[in-house]
């Protein structure tokens, strides 16, 4: 399976034989974040995305309304099959989860493509440091915090980070790295004390899972990409598409292409 | 005085009118560590500094002992008596400060200039940050650390390092900032914790004067150039020079032209 092309990798999702978490798949790949929207909104959300360009680093945009291939990002796609698995929300609440989205597709939809911190932990691992969550085999440790968004039409809400647990020289050099690839979040946006930014319990995540922080350790954040998923939450919109989390779309874009240096 | 060239500066040192600090004067050009060093000793301490880049980040040598001039860092200079004010070592001990070392000189003396931070804390006071020894009017604090050089030859000794106290988000953003200038000491080394390097009380440096850290600032500490001085008093030479602390070489080289990117 991780020997498999993004294209064969989408294939898959598109016949159905693939409906599973893509980490780890296609390693050197960008893997996306997607949100689909109802053009209506869609001014808003591309405007929220530019205020807030460390938790919503925007990959790609369709093209028009209805449009469901990206092909500056992915060869023949097709946004509705491609991924393996959606989640379908309702005036904000979550109403199904899909390996297909034909069925449920409007002309008036405009998808999203978002940075995911797939990228950058390749890069991390690739200098020789430790992630924890990946060594732990969890999921990244998420928090909302108090650090607000700029808003933007109908979007607004705090912004989420991911935490990983590194010794200071090592946070040092995540953050030279990290800085390279302003599109994958860049460079975290706090160190150290987790009530700084609004997080009561560090060992309490708000979504995936708890790691274990050594001594010597602090813990490192970087914005994460469930934020705008917060945001197109506290809107409440009539309708709205996500991918599931974990299963994201796996682009034919090289990580090394999002290097800035 | 602060509108002079670093050129009149140099003059000024050379005629006896100016022997004061440095600090502030010529801004935009680079100012330099300065180590004097006979001969015999010089291709250790070049290895020296070859192996511990970050406290030892060389910026020049002269070409060939007793030679008094670096052309590619100042214009007709004479190192004996264009910096304000000199130390002169024997067998390790202080034994004068002079404004001119024309009468001490030797055939066999070999000069090394070594970046400082008064560099890296202009790029990161031009970005809008406080940088606290500044704002207090006092010297940075720096500390004797337990993290150990490579040795080379006569040359060993620890780390010493200097602080500077921010917030997280400023840190990250000093850490990008002095990423960019390898030559001035790059990136901090370490943040947080002091006793994680050694350093036993924040509030007593062991040169230069303790600073104000307030509530949400961690400290984050930079390789120092006083780290090659102690090295050299280690190595008890029967003979060296040094400038007086805070009483630089003035160059012709901007500090824009040490940014790597």
């Amino acid at each position: 399976m991780q020997q498999l092309t993004p294209y064969q990798i989408r294939q898959l999702c598109r016949s159905g034989e693939f409906a599973s978490n893509t980490s780890g798949l296609a390693p050197g790949f960008v893997q996306a974040n997607m949100a689909i929207i109802p053009a209506a909104y869609a001014a808003d959300f591309l405007q929220f995305c530019h205020f807030n360009p460390k938790p919503c680093p925007l990959l790609g945009m369709a093209a028009r309304p209805g449009a469901v291939d990206l092909p500056q990002l992915a060869q023949d796609l097709d946004i509705r099959t491609d991924l393996p698995r959606y989640r379908i929300f309702r005036h904000g609440e979550l109403v199904d989860e899909v390996t297909d989205l034909t069925t449920v597709w409007r002309d008036d939809l405009v998808t999203f493509l978002i940075g995911c911190s797939f990228s950058f932990e390749e890069a991390l691992l690739a200098d020789g440091l430790e992630i924890r969550n990946i060594t732990e085999r969890v999921n990244v440790p998420m928090y909302r915090t108090n650090l607000a968004c700029q808003s933007a039409g109908v979007f607004s809400g705090n912004m989420v980070v991911s935490m990983r647990p590194m010794k200071p020289a090592d946070a040092i050099r995540a953050i030279q790295i990290c800085s390279r690839f302003p599109q994958v979040h860049g460079a975290p946006v706090h160190f150290g004390d987790p009530a700084a930014i609004g997080i009561r319990d560090i060992n309490q995540p708000d979504y995936g899972d708890a790691v274990t922080i050594k001594p010597g350790e602090v813990p490192v954040f970087w914005a994460c990409g469930v934020t705008p998923q917060v945001a197109i939450a506290n809107a409440k919109l009539d309708f709205c598409i996500s991918h599931a989390p974990g299963h994201m779309l796996v682009t034919d874009l090289t990580n090394s292409k999002l290097a800035v240096l």
